[in-house]
């Protein structure tokens, strides 16, 4: 199924549409908001499900519990989107590289791809290896179900970038250098080049699954592709997230599935990600919303991403005039929102420009939440 | 003293003055080449000074042991520059802040700054106390002079950007997330502004010092500006670079001195800092150096900047073919090199995007500086 340019779509299938009117730059009545790692340590009712289950993965694995923990923020805020709770990671421990978390610290791999012979040995998983978060997916869809047969707000599926999963990989776990990954790309692009089209096709593969499972939007968290050298970024990063993109189902069910490219740090590339064939770029902070839009977000009729971030995740430090104020900041810098129904136009999904902090104040999180409804809609009635 | 645009300074009281003919967009017969941390780690040489030295502190202050590692690389490599061994955290130090390093780790201090108490005690250090730096500088000086009376080559002194500075001593440490120093950014920018100036006047009247004290060119390292969101930037870090440069010595003993700025994650706000006024801008990786080129590099005659960087320095993990490669793509993106003797143009010093990494193999270094040299001498020859 392909769509136009300016086709409205109706999503009437769900209760709050904000987020995905706002993905294909359709006109919607406030600027929606969610925050990337809504579910997570910042909360105590997170904090108590995960010391039930024992370890993250553990808790990532047991459907009920990553059902619960979804929909744990959006019983305490007005979020305008849920998000699959998982991991960015599951693709290559369903390779067999065995991840895990100690309590406080990153992700670690059992075992690491450094050489021809492990990388010979990658494949596509085995997407059974990852029915748990299928499952999950089925489960919180079903858990987002009104009783009038609607979704309260849309579900989110995603995964890491194939460069981003590759960094792991390689690494073993984070880095502050990312010495052994980027070794492994100077020195045998070709072994760099096999692993990244395996983990573009799996990614394909996982995202698609997701959305038959039920997941109403996808994201690729593309969170390492800012340490790459302009030049190595297109060739290692961007051309595989285009692998991905372009096998990626445009709708399921008849309803069309928005496509959301987030990279840290990539807002240098702007230009290049605007090619990409995808619905929303995510930004984070250092983007300067108001040449984002100018250069990518298209005008009414035409074509253009719809933007999606960006606000610094230490303003949930502050105190709440202060959350306030740097919200209406943001929505100011992206400007007047697009509100014609008619015709689609350039838009925004108010986000964090990367994952909330596990010390943020949960209270602070409402303040910012009710600050983007409250001032995104004054933005909309002062332009009638 | 002022300089018009095409001035075409002198430098013939060095004996290699391609670094100071760049630096001042004047043509020189080849790209130099310097490294950001290229007295380091890495060398063996250096690891047994440090050993003798019993610590970096010990290293840094010990005249005699500093003038010693900074004059190790220009041994090894045919490297255009040379640079003060000391660290950019010398200025809160003298604050008594009590800076320290523990083998293989990052910098600490024993005292953090976070409040309004701790700010009220700031002030700008007497230089007294870092007399080290200016003895090290002057004996550096000593040692680069040849028998001719002229310098080898010129000798670069540096300092830590006011933001920079800023981060370490809120933070206490490195960090991943500069939570601390973004909640008192965000909570009481008061206080963070304060700070800020005093930290502004004490680079500038340090780099003052250290240009009375022989120092040829100096850098402001703004290693964490691109930690900083779109705005804050401006008025955090940007604003107080500025009050750093309007009171830099521009000349001395009637020889200009060069100023760099580099901001690590700087190049989104490229068109900004081409606003500055200093000579250089220094640059990271993920900048492509066409496009800073024709931002800021400004035309034979016009006004512009120089512009320095910016290989990854993973590169130098790799292969030496691999290696040659990259140099000479890094050299093409920037393009032909300015070459008319009478009148200014756009200039490249060759360098890292970032300091080199203490796991580097030292052989590798040789073959990076050699193609950096052969490749711009063949640039210059085939414009001819």
């Amino acid at each position: 199924m392909t769509f136009s340019t300016n086709h409205i779509h109706n999503f009437s299938h769900v209760q709050n549409p904000s987020f995905l009117q706002a993905c294909m730059r359709q006109a919607s009545d406030h600027t929606p908001v969610w925050l990337m790692r809504q579910a997570g340590r910042y909360l105590p009712e997170y904090r108590d499900t995960r010391a039930k289950a024992g370890s993250f993965m553990g808790l990532a694995t047991n459907t009920d519990y990553a059902t619960e923990v979804t929909l744990q923020p959006l019983a305490r805020y007005k979020l305008d989107a849920a998000i699959l709770f998982s991991d960015i990671l599951t693709i290559p421990d369903a390779m067999g590289l065995g991840l895990s978390f100690a309590l406080g610290e990153g992700p670690k791999f059992a075992h690491n791809v450094r050489d021809e012979a492990a990388v010979a040995k990658l494949a596509v998983p085995d997407m059974d290896k990852l029915r748990y978060v299928f499952d999950a997916v089925s489960s919180i869809r079903k858990a987002l179900t009104q009783a009038d047969g609607r979704g309260s707000v849309p579900l989110i599926g995603f995964s890491g970038s194939p460069w981003t999963l590759a960094c792991y990989m390689v690494e073993g776990a984070g880095s502050d250098d990312y010495r052994h990954v980027k070794t492994l790309m100077y020195s045998r692009p070709d072994l760099m080049h096999r692993m990244l089209a395996i983990n573009a096709d799996s990614v394909a593969l996982y995202l698609n699954t997701q959305i038959e499972a039920g997941a109403q939007a996808v994201m690729i968290f593309d969170s390492w592709g800012g340490v790459l050298a302009d030049g190595a970024f297109q060739e290692f990063s961007l051309a595989y997230t285009k692998r991905v993109l372009a096998q990626l189902k445009r709708s399921h069910d008849g309803v069309v599935i928005p496509r959301i490219v987030f990279t840290k740090g990539g807002a240098l590339w702007l230009d290049e990600m605007g090619g990409l064939d995808c619905d929303v770029l995510g930004l984070d902070w250092t983007a300067n919303l108001a040449k984002a839009r100018a250069l990518v977000g298209g005008n009414a009729g035409t074509v253009g991403k719809a933007l999606q971030g960006n606000i610094d995740p230490n303003v949930l430090f502050a105190t709440p005039a202060v959350i306030q104020t740097e919200v209406t900041k943001v929505l100011n810098s992206f400007g007047q929102p697009h509100t014609d129904k008619t015709t689609t136009g350039a838009t925004h999904i108010f986000n964090l420009g990367h994952g909330i902090s596990q010390f943020t104040p949960p209270e602070n999180v409402a303040i910012l939440v009710d600050a983007v409804h409250a001032h995104s809609k004054a933005q909309r009635l002062a332009q009638k």
